[in-house]
Protein backbone atom coordinates (compact mmCIF):
# COMPACT_ATOMS: atom_id res chain seq x y z
CA UNK A 1 0.00 0.00 0.00
CA UNK A 2 1.35 3.65 -1.03
CA UNK A 3 1.00 6.51 1.06
CA UNK A 4 2.28 9.88 1.93
CA UNK A 5 3.12 11.21 5.02
CA UNK A 6 1.88 14.97 5.44
CA UNK A 7 1.84 17.56 8.42
CA UNK A 8 0.01 20.74 9.28
CA UNK A 9 1.94 22.55 11.79
CA UNK A 10 3.27 19.28 12.94
CA UNK A 11 -0.19 17.84 13.02
CA UNK A 12 0.65 14.74 11.04
CA UNK A 13 -1.56 12.27 8.77
CA UNK A 14 -1.22 8.92 6.40
CA UNK A 15 -2.68 10.48 3.32
CA UNK A 16 -4.37 7.18 1.39
CA UNK A 17 -5.80 6.89 -1.72
CA UNK A 18 -8.98 4.66 -1.95
CA UNK A 19 -10.55 5.99 -5.21
CA UNK A 20 -12.29 2.57 -5.70
CA UNK A 21 -13.83 2.32 -2.37
CA UNK A 22 -11.88 -1.02 -1.31
CA UNK A 23 -10.31 -0.19 2.27
CA UNK A 24 -13.07 -1.43 4.86
CA UNK A 25 -11.10 -2.32 8.11
CA UNK A 26 -10.85 1.73 8.16
CA UNK A 27 -10.53 1.60 11.99
CA UNK A 28 -8.10 -1.00 12.39
CA UNK A 29 -6.28 -0.08 9.89
CA UNK A 30 -5.80 3.82 11.34
CA UNK A 31 -4.64 2.05 14.70
CA UNK A 32 -2.23 0.01 13.01
CA UNK A 33 -0.85 2.68 10.49
CA UNK A 34 -0.69 5.35 13.15
CA UNK A 35 1.48 3.49 15.96
CA UNK A 36 4.56 5.23 16.53
CA UNK A 37 6.85 2.26 16.97
CA UNK A 38 5.25 -0.50 15.16
CA UNK A 39 3.71 1.40 12.18
CA UNK A 40 4.49 4.70 10.29
CA UNK A 41 3.42 6.95 13.16
CA UNK A 42 0.99 10.03 12.88
CA UNK A 43 -2.17 11.09 14.61
CA UNK A 44 -4.52 10.46 12.12
CA UNK A 45 -4.96 8.57 8.32
CA UNK A 46 -6.98 10.73 5.78
CA UNK A 47 -8.71 8.46 3.07
CA UNK A 48 -8.93 9.94 -0.16
CA UNK A 49 -12.63 8.77 -1.38
CA UNK A 50 -14.84 9.90 -4.68
CA UNK A 51 -17.58 12.09 -3.47
CA UNK A 52 -20.78 12.18 -5.54
CA UNK A 53 -21.54 15.68 -3.91
CA UNK A 54 -18.37 17.51 -4.06
CA UNK A 55 -15.21 17.09 -6.08
CA UNK A 56 -13.54 14.69 -3.50
CA UNK A 57 -14.54 13.51 -0.19
CA UNK A 58 -12.14 13.09 2.63
CA UNK A 59 -12.97 10.92 5.52
CA UNK A 60 -10.77 10.81 9.03
CA UNK A 61 -9.93 8.13 11.51
CA UNK A 62 -7.76 9.46 14.52
CA UNK A 63 -4.85 7.36 15.46
CA UNK A 64 -7.13 5.55 18.21
CA UNK A 65 -9.63 4.04 15.59
CA UNK A 66 -12.31 6.85 16.11
CA UNK A 67 -13.56 8.75 13.21
CA UNK A 68 -13.25 12.70 13.10
CA UNK A 69 -15.96 14.64 11.29
CA UNK A 70 -13.50 17.81 10.60
CA UNK A 71 -10.43 19.02 11.06
CA UNK A 72 -8.55 21.69 10.20
CA UNK A 73 -5.00 20.61 10.27
CA UNK A 74 -6.07 17.52 7.94
CA UNK A 75 -8.06 19.39 5.36
CA UNK A 76 -5.26 21.59 4.33
CA UNK A 77 -2.98 18.49 3.78
CA UNK A 78 -5.58 16.96 2.41
CA UNK A 79 -6.42 19.50 -0.15
CA UNK A 80 -2.59 19.81 -1.25
CA UNK A 81 -2.40 16.30 -1.51
CA UNK A 82 -5.49 16.16 -4.18
CA UNK A 83 -4.20 18.99 -5.80
CA UNK A 84 -0.62 17.99 -5.87
CA UNK A 85 -1.99 14.86 -7.21
CA UNK A 86 -4.03 16.38 -9.97
CA UNK A 87 -7.14 14.42 -8.42
CA UNK A 88 -8.85 17.99 -8.82
CA UNK A 89 -8.38 20.38 -11.13
CA UNK A 90 -9.23 23.98 -9.41
CA UNK A 91 -7.66 26.01 -6.66
CA UNK A 92 -11.18 25.96 -4.95
CA UNK A 93 -11.39 22.41 -3.87
CA UNK A 94 -14.90 21.45 -2.59
CA UNK A 95 -14.67 18.80 -0.09
CA UNK A 96 -16.95 16.38 1.32
CA UNK A 97 -16.40 15.64 5.27
CA UNK A 98 -18.23 14.17 8.04
CA UNK A 99 -19.48 17.94 9.10
CA UNK A 100 -20.54 18.66 5.56
CA UNK A 101 -19.05 20.48 2.25
CA UNK A 102 -16.30 22.29 3.14
CA UNK A 103 -14.03 24.89 0.64
CA UNK A 104 -10.48 24.45 0.64
CA UNK A 105 -8.51 27.87 -1.08
CA UNK A 106 -5.21 27.15 -2.27
CA UNK A 107 -2.72 29.62 -2.87
CA UNK A 108 0.09 28.47 -4.73
CA UNK A 109 2.92 29.93 -6.91
CA UNK A 110 5.03 27.72 -9.40
CA UNK A 111 2.95 24.98 -8.73
CA UNK A 112 3.85 24.79 -5.18
CA UNK A 113 0.95 24.98 -2.52
CA UNK A 114 1.88 28.10 -0.22
CA UNK A 115 -0.72 27.63 1.65
CA UNK A 116 -4.49 26.36 2.31
CA UNK A 117 -7.22 28.75 3.28
CA UNK A 118 -10.41 27.10 5.15
CA UNK A 119 -13.21 28.42 6.13
CA UNK A 120 -13.69 27.46 9.81
CA UNK A 121 -17.60 28.86 10.25
CA UNK A 122 -18.74 30.70 12.33
CA UNK A 123 -18.15 30.86 16.52
CA UNK A 124 -21.07 31.20 19.12
CA UNK A 125 -21.01 32.47 22.68
CA UNK A 126 -24.17 31.79 23.44
CA UNK A 127 -23.98 29.10 26.66
CA UNK A 128 -26.43 26.64 25.58
CA UNK A 129 -24.81 25.45 22.41
CA UNK A 130 -20.97 25.68 24.10
CA UNK A 131 -22.37 24.22 26.38
CA UNK A 132 -21.89 25.77 29.88
CA UNK A 133 -23.95 25.47 32.53
CA UNK A 134 -26.11 28.25 35.31
CA UNK A 135 -24.61 32.07 32.98
CA UNK A 136 -25.90 33.57 30.32
CA UNK A 137 -22.09 34.37 28.39
CA UNK A 138 -18.60 33.96 29.68
CA UNK A 139 -17.24 37.03 28.71
CA UNK A 140 -13.97 38.34 31.19
CA UNK A 141 -15.57 35.94 33.83
CA UNK A 142 -13.54 35.17 37.14
CA UNK A 143 -12.87 31.41 37.56
CA UNK A 144 -10.98 30.42 40.73
CA UNK A 145 -9.38 26.89 40.48
CA UNK A 146 -6.99 25.49 43.02
CA UNK A 147 -6.39 29.13 44.93
CA UNK A 148 -5.94 30.81 41.29
CA UNK A 149 -7.83 33.44 39.50
CA UNK A 150 -8.71 32.42 35.78
CA UNK A 151 -10.11 34.84 33.81
CA UNK A 152 -11.98 33.32 31.02
CA UNK A 153 -14.06 33.46 27.98
CA UNK A 154 -16.04 30.68 26.46
CA UNK A 155 -17.45 30.09 22.78
CA UNK A 156 -18.69 27.57 20.26
CA UNK A 157 -16.21 27.39 17.47
CA UNK A 158 -17.12 23.68 16.39
CA UNK A 159 -16.10 22.81 19.85
CA UNK A 160 -15.79 24.43 23.03
CA UNK A 161 -13.66 26.81 23.82
CA UNK A 162 -12.24 28.95 26.59
CA UNK A 163 -9.56 31.59 26.41
CA UNK A 164 -7.52 33.17 29.05
CA UNK A 165 -6.04 36.50 27.50
CA UNK A 166 -2.90 37.20 29.75
CA UNK A 167 1.26 36.26 29.43
CA UNK A 168 1.80 33.00 28.72
CA UNK A 169 4.72 33.07 31.15
CA UNK A 170 2.29 33.03 33.91
CA UNK A 171 0.48 29.85 33.02
CA UNK A 172 1.50 26.05 32.24
CA UNK A 173 -0.49 24.71 29.63
CA UNK A 174 -1.30 21.72 32.15
CA UNK A 175 -4.06 23.99 33.84
CA UNK A 176 -6.35 23.37 31.28
CA UNK A 177 -6.77 19.61 32.02
CA UNK A 178 -8.56 21.77 35.49
CA UNK A 179 -10.86 24.48 33.40
CA UNK A 180 -11.87 21.77 31.19
CA UNK A 181 -13.14 19.69 33.80
CA UNK A 182 -14.66 22.59 35.98
CA UNK A 183 -18.39 22.13 35.92
CA UNK A 184 -19.33 24.71 34.10
CA UNK A 185 -18.43 22.62 31.59
CA UNK A 186 -20.56 19.93 30.96
CA UNK A 187 -19.12 18.24 28.00
CA UNK A 188 -15.65 19.59 29.13
CA UNK A 189 -13.70 22.65 27.02
CA UNK A 190 -10.58 23.08 25.18
CA UNK A 191 -8.60 25.95 26.78
CA UNK A 192 -6.54 28.66 25.28
CA UNK A 193 -3.78 30.68 26.69
CA UNK A 194 -3.43 33.37 24.44
CA UNK A 195 -1.06 36.29 24.48
CA UNK A 196 -1.59 39.55 22.43
CA UNK A 197 1.37 40.57 21.13
CA UNK A 198 -0.31 43.50 18.85
CA UNK A 199 -3.09 44.32 17.08
CA UNK A 200 -1.97 41.66 14.23
CA UNK A 201 -0.63 38.92 16.27
CA UNK A 202 -1.08 36.94 18.89
CA UNK A 203 0.54 33.63 20.65
CA UNK A 204 -1.81 30.86 21.40
CA UNK A 205 -0.56 27.81 23.42
CA UNK A 206 -3.69 25.32 23.33
CA UNK A 207 -4.88 22.18 26.35
CA UNK A 208 -6.69 19.73 23.82
CA UNK A 209 -9.87 18.27 25.67
CA UNK A 210 -9.17 14.95 26.35
CA UNK A 211 -6.06 14.83 24.87
CA UNK A 212 -3.40 17.53 26.55
CA UNK A 213 -0.86 19.71 25.10
CA UNK A 214 -0.92 20.12 21.17
CA UNK A 215 1.72 21.67 18.66
CA UNK A 216 -1.47 22.88 16.62
CA UNK A 217 -5.15 23.24 17.21
CA UNK A 218 -7.19 25.33 14.56
CA UNK A 219 -10.36 25.79 16.28
CA UNK A 220 -8.19 26.57 19.41
CA UNK A 221 -6.41 29.56 17.00
CA UNK A 222 -9.61 30.99 15.41
CA UNK A 223 -11.53 30.64 18.87
CA UNK A 224 -8.74 32.98 20.35
CA UNK A 225 -8.60 35.26 17.84
CA UNK A 226 -12.47 35.65 17.75
CA UNK A 227 -12.39 36.15 21.84
CA UNK A 228 -9.62 38.75 21.52
CA UNK A 229 -11.41 40.56 18.62
CA UNK A 230 -14.34 40.61 20.65
CA UNK A 231 -12.12 42.44 23.72
CA UNK A 232 -10.94 45.32 21.15
CA UNK A 233 -7.24 43.72 21.80
CA UNK A 234 -6.71 42.65 17.91
CA UNK A 235 -8.17 43.24 14.33
CA UNK A 236 -9.75 41.11 12.60
CA UNK A 237 -6.85 39.67 10.30
CA UNK A 238 -4.24 38.26 12.62
CA UNK A 239 -1.02 35.89 12.43
CA UNK A 240 -1.48 33.19 15.15
CA UNK A 241 2.02 31.75 16.20
CA UNK A 242 1.59 28.40 18.12
CA UNK A 243 4.20 25.67 18.89
CA UNK A 244 3.96 23.65 15.93
CA UNK A 245 4.31 27.09 13.44
CA UNK A 246 2.08 30.07 12.82
CA UNK A 247 -1.96 30.23 10.96
CA UNK A 248 -3.32 33.87 9.79
CA UNK A 249 -7.04 33.94 11.31
CA UNK A 250 -9.24 36.11 9.66
CA UNK A 251 -13.00 37.19 10.62
CA UNK A 252 -15.63 37.96 8.14
CA UNK A 253 -19.51 37.66 7.67
CA UNK A 254 -19.19 34.63 6.03
CA UNK A 255 -17.36 33.05 9.39
CA UNK A 256 -13.80 32.87 10.30
CA UNK A 257 -11.36 31.59 7.80
CA UNK A 258 -7.95 29.96 8.94
CA UNK A 259 -4.80 29.77 6.50
CA UNK A 260 -1.89 27.99 7.08
CA UNK A 261 0.82 25.73 5.60
CA UNK A 262 0.72 21.82 4.72
CA UNK A 263 3.60 20.19 4.18
CA UNK A 264 4.23 16.91 2.34
CA UNK A 265 7.26 14.89 4.16
CA UNK A 266 7.79 11.66 2.36
CA UNK A 267 6.43 9.07 0.63
CA UNK A 268 6.57 4.98 1.34
CA UNK A 269 5.29 1.99 0.97
CA UNK A 270 4.38 -0.75 3.35
CA UNK B 1 16.75 10.05 0.34
CA UNK B 2 15.96 6.63 0.44
CA UNK B 3 15.02 4.95 4.25
CA UNK B 4 13.83 1.88 5.14
CA UNK B 5 11.58 2.08 8.27
CA UNK B 6 12.42 -0.86 11.13
CA UNK B 7 12.18 -2.05 14.55
CA UNK B 8 13.45 -4.54 17.25
CA UNK B 9 9.99 -4.71 19.75
CA UNK B 10 9.04 -1.72 19.45
CA UNK B 11 12.61 0.15 19.87
CA UNK B 12 12.57 1.95 15.85
CA UNK B 13 14.93 3.02 13.67
CA UNK B 14 15.33 4.55 10.30
CA UNK B 15 18.15 2.93 8.15
CA UNK B 16 19.92 5.00 5.58
CA UNK B 17 22.75 3.32 3.59
CA UNK B 18 25.98 5.57 3.51
CA UNK B 19 28.37 3.03 1.95
CA UNK B 20 29.98 6.51 -0.19
CA UNK B 21 30.71 8.01 3.27
CA UNK B 22 28.59 11.07 2.06
CA UNK B 23 26.43 11.78 5.22
CA UNK B 24 28.62 14.54 7.26
CA UNK B 25 25.93 16.58 9.44
CA UNK B 26 24.73 13.30 11.14
CA UNK B 27 23.61 14.89 14.62
CA UNK B 28 21.16 17.41 12.75
CA UNK B 29 20.34 14.85 10.33
CA UNK B 30 19.08 12.34 12.96
CA UNK B 31 17.21 14.93 14.66
CA UNK B 32 15.14 16.11 11.73
CA UNK B 33 14.19 12.60 10.79
CA UNK B 34 13.34 10.98 14.14
CA UNK B 35 11.14 14.38 15.08
CA UNK B 36 7.47 11.85 15.21
CA UNK B 37 5.32 15.25 14.11
CA UNK B 38 7.67 16.78 11.43
CA UNK B 39 10.16 13.82 10.39
CA UNK B 40 9.38 10.62 9.51
CA UNK B 41 9.95 9.36 13.55
CA UNK B 42 11.91 7.14 14.98
CA UNK B 43 14.17 6.41 18.34
CA UNK B 44 17.14 6.71 16.42
CA UNK B 45 18.99 6.40 12.75
CA UNK B 46 21.42 3.65 11.48
CA UNK B 47 23.48 4.45 8.90
CA UNK B 48 24.99 1.56 6.83
CA UNK B 49 28.68 2.22 5.98
CA UNK B 50 31.49 0.37 4.75
CA UNK B 51 34.52 -0.86 7.17
CA UNK B 52 38.13 -1.29 7.06
CA UNK B 53 38.05 -3.82 9.83
CA UNK B 54 34.18 -5.88 9.81
CA UNK B 55 32.17 -6.95 7.01
CA UNK B 56 30.22 -3.70 7.54
CA UNK B 57 30.18 -0.74 10.07
CA UNK B 58 27.08 0.20 12.24
CA UNK B 59 26.88 4.20 13.32
CA UNK B 60 23.89 4.83 15.51
CA UNK B 61 22.42 8.20 16.14
CA UNK B 62 19.60 9.41 19.06
CA UNK B 63 16.93 10.95 18.14
CA UNK B 64 18.41 13.70 20.03
CA UNK B 65 21.52 13.91 17.93
CA UNK B 66 23.43 11.96 20.66
CA UNK B 67 25.83 9.16 19.39
CA UNK B 68 25.81 5.79 20.95
CA UNK B 69 28.05 2.74 21.09
CA UNK B 70 25.75 0.11 20.55
CA UNK B 71 21.96 -0.51 21.07
CA UNK B 72 20.96 -4.42 21.15
CA UNK B 73 17.52 -3.65 19.12
CA UNK B 74 19.37 -1.56 16.61
CA UNK B 75 22.18 -4.05 15.77
CA UNK B 76 19.30 -7.00 15.30
CA UNK B 77 17.48 -4.37 12.40
CA UNK B 78 20.59 -3.34 10.96
CA UNK B 79 22.09 -7.02 10.75
CA UNK B 80 18.79 -8.15 8.81
CA UNK B 81 19.09 -5.07 6.80
CA UNK B 82 22.39 -5.73 5.21
CA UNK B 83 21.37 -9.68 4.95
CA UNK B 84 18.09 -8.65 3.39
CA UNK B 85 19.79 -6.42 0.45
CA UNK B 86 22.63 -9.15 0.20
CA UNK B 87 25.43 -6.32 1.76
CA UNK B 88 26.89 -9.26 3.10
CA UNK B 89 26.85 -12.93 2.30
CA UNK B 90 27.00 -14.62 5.69
CA UNK B 91 24.29 -16.03 8.45
CA UNK B 92 27.34 -14.69 10.39
CA UNK B 93 27.85 -11.02 10.23
CA UNK B 94 30.80 -9.29 11.80
CA UNK B 95 29.41 -5.37 12.41
CA UNK B 96 31.45 -2.67 13.58
CA UNK B 97 30.34 -0.50 16.24
CA UNK B 98 31.56 1.93 18.70
CA UNK B 99 31.65 -0.42 21.31
CA UNK B 100 34.03 -2.64 19.21
CA UNK B 101 33.20 -5.51 16.79
CA UNK B 102 30.01 -7.57 17.00
CA UNK B 103 28.87 -10.46 15.71
CA UNK B 104 25.11 -10.91 14.83
CA UNK B 105 23.79 -14.35 14.01
CA UNK B 106 21.11 -14.73 12.05
CA UNK B 107 18.54 -17.28 11.64
CA UNK B 108 16.44 -17.57 8.73
CA UNK B 109 14.13 -19.99 6.85
CA UNK B 110 12.66 -19.70 3.12
CA UNK B 111 14.52 -16.19 3.13
CA UNK B 112 13.34 -14.82 6.10
CA UNK B 113 14.59 -14.09 8.81
CA UNK B 114 13.16 -15.04 12.06
CA UNK B 115 15.33 -13.64 14.07
CA UNK B 116 18.41 -12.26 15.09
CA UNK B 117 21.05 -13.06 17.96
CA UNK B 118 23.59 -11.33 19.41
CA UNK B 119 26.31 -11.95 21.70
CA UNK B 120 26.01 -8.98 24.59
CA UNK B 121 29.15 -9.08 26.66
CA UNK B 122 29.52 -10.80 30.03
CA UNK B 123 27.68 -9.16 33.26
CA UNK B 124 29.39 -7.36 36.10
CA UNK B 125 28.54 -7.78 39.54
CA UNK B 126 31.72 -5.78 41.18
CA UNK B 127 30.50 -2.47 42.40
CA UNK B 128 33.28 -0.47 41.20
CA UNK B 129 32.19 -0.87 38.04
CA UNK B 130 28.27 -0.76 37.88
CA UNK B 131 29.40 2.04 39.64
CA UNK B 132 27.47 1.74 42.80
CA UNK B 133 28.65 3.18 46.12
CA UNK B 134 29.64 2.15 49.90
CA UNK B 135 29.17 -1.69 49.11
CA UNK B 136 31.32 -4.18 48.08
CA UNK B 137 27.90 -6.18 46.53
CA UNK B 138 24.12 -5.94 45.36
CA UNK B 139 22.48 -9.14 45.60
CA UNK B 140 19.30 -8.90 47.74
CA UNK B 141 19.96 -5.69 49.25
CA UNK B 142 16.90 -3.84 51.20
CA UNK B 143 16.35 0.00 50.00
CA UNK B 144 14.04 1.81 51.40
CA UNK B 145 12.79 4.83 49.37
CA UNK B 146 9.37 7.14 49.74
CA UNK B 147 8.45 4.32 52.63
CA UNK B 148 8.89 1.84 49.91
CA UNK B 149 10.82 -1.32 50.42
CA UNK B 150 12.49 -2.50 47.14
CA UNK B 151 14.90 -5.68 46.99
CA UNK B 152 17.39 -4.68 44.49
CA UNK B 153 20.07 -6.60 42.87
CA UNK B 154 22.80 -4.28 40.73
CA UNK B 155 25.16 -5.35 37.96
CA UNK B 156 27.18 -3.56 35.05
CA UNK B 157 25.50 -5.51 31.43
CA UNK B 158 27.13 -2.16 29.45
CA UNK B 159 25.52 -0.16 31.40
CA UNK B 160 24.36 0.02 34.82
CA UNK B 161 21.06 -2.06 35.91
CA UNK B 162 19.08 -2.46 39.02
CA UNK B 163 16.96 -5.63 39.14
CA UNK B 164 13.85 -6.42 41.45
CA UNK B 165 12.63 -9.70 40.79
CA UNK B 166 8.65 -9.52 42.69
CA UNK B 167 5.14 -9.87 41.45
CA UNK B 168 5.39 -6.69 38.52
CA UNK B 169 1.58 -5.63 40.25
CA UNK B 170 3.34 -4.51 43.49
CA UNK B 171 5.60 -1.82 41.36
CA UNK B 172 4.47 1.04 39.16
CA UNK B 173 7.70 1.17 36.59
CA UNK B 174 7.63 4.86 37.42
CA UNK B 175 8.75 4.06 40.75
CA UNK B 176 12.20 3.55 39.05
CA UNK B 177 12.95 7.41 38.38
CA UNK B 178 13.44 7.19 42.40
CA UNK B 179 15.91 4.19 42.65
CA UNK B 180 17.84 5.62 39.92
CA UNK B 181 18.24 8.51 41.35
CA UNK B 182 19.25 6.75 44.69
CA UNK B 183 22.63 8.44 45.75
CA UNK B 184 24.00 4.37 46.00
CA UNK B 185 24.20 5.26 42.13
CA UNK B 186 26.12 8.14 41.50
CA UNK B 187 25.90 7.66 37.52
CA UNK B 188 22.06 6.81 38.27
CA UNK B 189 21.04 2.74 36.96
CA UNK B 190 18.37 1.35 35.02
CA UNK B 191 15.83 -0.03 36.87
CA UNK B 192 13.98 -3.84 35.79
CA UNK B 193 11.01 -5.00 37.59
CA UNK B 194 11.04 -8.53 36.84
CA UNK B 195 8.92 -11.23 37.73
CA UNK B 196 9.93 -15.17 37.49
CA UNK B 197 7.23 -17.01 35.63
CA UNK B 198 8.67 -20.41 35.76
CA UNK B 199 12.58 -21.26 35.17
CA UNK B 200 12.56 -20.74 31.51
CA UNK B 201 10.31 -17.44 31.24
CA UNK B 202 10.06 -13.77 32.98
CA UNK B 203 8.51 -10.55 32.31
CA UNK B 204 10.27 -7.15 32.36
CA UNK B 205 9.65 -3.33 32.21
CA UNK B 206 12.50 -1.36 32.39
CA UNK B 207 12.80 2.32 33.22
CA UNK B 208 15.74 3.55 31.65
CA UNK B 209 18.03 5.69 33.35
CA UNK B 210 17.67 9.64 31.85
CA UNK B 211 14.59 8.05 29.25
CA UNK B 212 11.47 6.10 31.24
CA UNK B 213 9.56 3.49 30.66
CA UNK B 214 10.55 1.18 27.75
CA UNK B 215 8.70 -0.57 25.04
CA UNK B 216 12.09 -3.03 24.94
CA UNK B 217 15.35 -2.61 26.92
CA UNK B 218 17.66 -5.07 25.52
CA UNK B 219 20.68 -5.01 28.18
CA UNK B 220 18.07 -4.78 30.94
CA UNK B 221 16.53 -7.94 29.98
CA UNK B 222 19.78 -9.63 30.05
CA UNK B 223 20.51 -8.62 33.27
CA UNK B 224 17.55 -9.63 34.82
CA UNK B 225 18.01 -13.14 33.18
CA UNK B 226 22.08 -12.75 34.50
CA UNK B 227 19.84 -11.53 38.39
CA UNK B 228 17.47 -14.13 38.23
CA UNK B 229 20.06 -16.90 37.82
CA UNK B 230 22.38 -16.27 40.24
CA UNK B 231 19.50 -16.22 42.15
CA UNK B 232 18.41 -19.73 41.40
CA UNK B 233 15.00 -18.53 39.99
CA UNK B 234 15.37 -19.18 36.21
CA UNK B 235 17.82 -21.51 33.86
CA UNK B 236 20.40 -20.55 31.56
CA UNK B 237 18.11 -20.29 28.93
CA UNK B 238 15.06 -17.69 29.47
CA UNK B 239 12.07 -16.14 27.19
CA UNK B 240 11.88 -12.52 28.28
CA UNK B 241 8.78 -10.70 27.79
CA UNK B 242 8.67 -7.11 27.53
CA UNK B 243 5.95 -4.22 26.57
CA UNK B 244 7.32 -4.77 23.13
CA UNK B 245 7.25 -8.61 22.47
CA UNK B 246 9.83 -10.93 23.95
CA UNK B 247 13.85 -11.78 23.58
CA UNK B 248 15.46 -15.46 24.21
CA UNK B 249 18.61 -14.88 26.63
CA UNK B 250 21.21 -17.53 27.03
CA UNK B 251 23.96 -17.13 29.69
CA UNK B 252 27.29 -19.00 28.91
CA UNK B 253 30.80 -19.04 28.89
CA UNK B 254 31.21 -16.45 26.00
CA UNK B 255 29.00 -13.85 27.17
CA UNK B 256 25.41 -13.66 27.03
CA UNK B 257 23.57 -14.44 23.91
CA UNK B 258 19.97 -12.43 23.15
CA UNK B 259 17.95 -13.41 20.46
CA UNK B 260 14.97 -11.52 19.18
CA UNK B 261 13.14 -10.08 15.91
CA UNK B 262 13.96 -7.66 13.29
CA UNK B 263 10.77 -6.14 11.87
CA UNK B 264 10.79 -4.29 8.64
CA UNK B 265 7.72 -1.57 8.27
CA UNK B 266 8.02 0.17 5.22
CA UNK B 267 10.38 2.06 2.59
CA UNK B 268 10.27 4.93 1.52
CA UNK B 269 12.19 8.30 0.21
CA UNK B 270 12.54 12.09 2.13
Amino acid sequence: MKFTKMHGNGNDFIVIEDLENKIKNEADLAQKLCHRNFGIGADGILLVRRSNSAQIKMTIINSDGSYAAMCGNGIRCFAKYVWDKKLVNTENISIETGDGIKTAYITAQDNEVLSVTINMGHPNFNTKMIPAIGVEEIINKQLEINDKKYIINSLLMGVPHTVIIDKLDNYNVEEGKFIEKNKLFPQGTNVNFCEVINSGEVKVKTWERGAGPTLACGTGSCASVVAANKLGYVDKKVKVWIPGGSLIVELSDDGVYMSGPAVTVFNGEI
